[in-house]
């Protein structure tokens, strides 16, 4: 499927200069939606995955179609003070200021993939695979719906990050 | 299967004198993450159905997780400021202060069911179905995971909210 015809292009959104992927038109298309599952299908271990950690909030929609799709458990990472004690959090610079997620720690030693929907230049996974790993869980695999590739050279265990769509 | 088995109760959060319900052991629970969806579509017209709209952020698990099993679009209700132009916006009075919604406007007349996870006094939800049905969608109907019945009498089209947990 070329998803890339199911993007919008949004210049200067939401700040002058950036040019903003507007995925709304593919969450959109019943057909795109389940098939971007079945694509990353054929790069991920699928049964090596117990939960698909989704990083609030857009990451929660690509954890969650993938934990429907194979029958494998959610997992959010939240922003700062959404969950409640225990939580572990991991704060991170952006590009303007910093910000903080937090996770509940691991009741047992599980398997876990992190998804969010653009890969730019990596603040935020890094931080979420921190953040996993302190909490107890083991993180086998990165899922990104964009990898803005000219910004980031990512790897996790030698591994590139999962993507459907690169620029 | 008894989803209020898989739902701590934490009192006090996140101010005090409010019992607060986390989901995050039944989300991280596969069976009961995927039996939702079956649940769901015992008590929702699935065919009658183009786009499950999810709410940020937490509406956009369930929204994902039916647009997942069912093989529909997804469509995100976002925070201000988050979507690029053309946008409708919704305000609407919160227990402090005020929040706004907003959502890209229909191309195309589209039947979609408005997804969150928890009904309380049913402010968000209601200022959601004005938004849907200003910008263009036909809303056929209203799940949430979780009814706090007591707050609320809420119905849409004399149907009530879907719902598979109810206090």
């Amino acid at each position: 499927m070329n998803y890339k015809e199911l993007i919008r292009e949004v210049p200067d959104f939401p700040i002058a200069g950036v040019l903003f992927r507007d995925v709304s038109p593919l969450l959109q298309n019943a057909e795109a939606f389940s098939q971007m599952a079945l694509d990353f299908e054929k790069i991920i271990d699928i049964k090596n995955v117990d939960l698909f950690v989704g990083i609030e909030s857009r990451g929660f929609i690509f954890a969650a179609l993938m934990a429907a799709k194979f029958n494998k458990g959610f997992l959010p990472l939240r922003k700062a003070g959404k969950l409640p004690q225990p939580v572990l959090a991991e704060s991170y610079d952006l590009e303007y200021g910093q910000a903080t997620l937090e996770i509940a720690p691991a009741a047992k030693k599980q398997r876990v993939v992190v998804c969010d929907d653009v890969l730019a230049t990596g603040g935020t996974l890094k931080a979420s695979v921190s953040l996993c790993e302190r909490a107890g869980y083991e993180v086998v695999d990165l899922m990104v719906l964009i990898n803005l590739t000219f910004l980031n050279k990512m790897t996790h265990k030698n591994q590139p990050v999962k993507s459907l769509i690169q620029y």
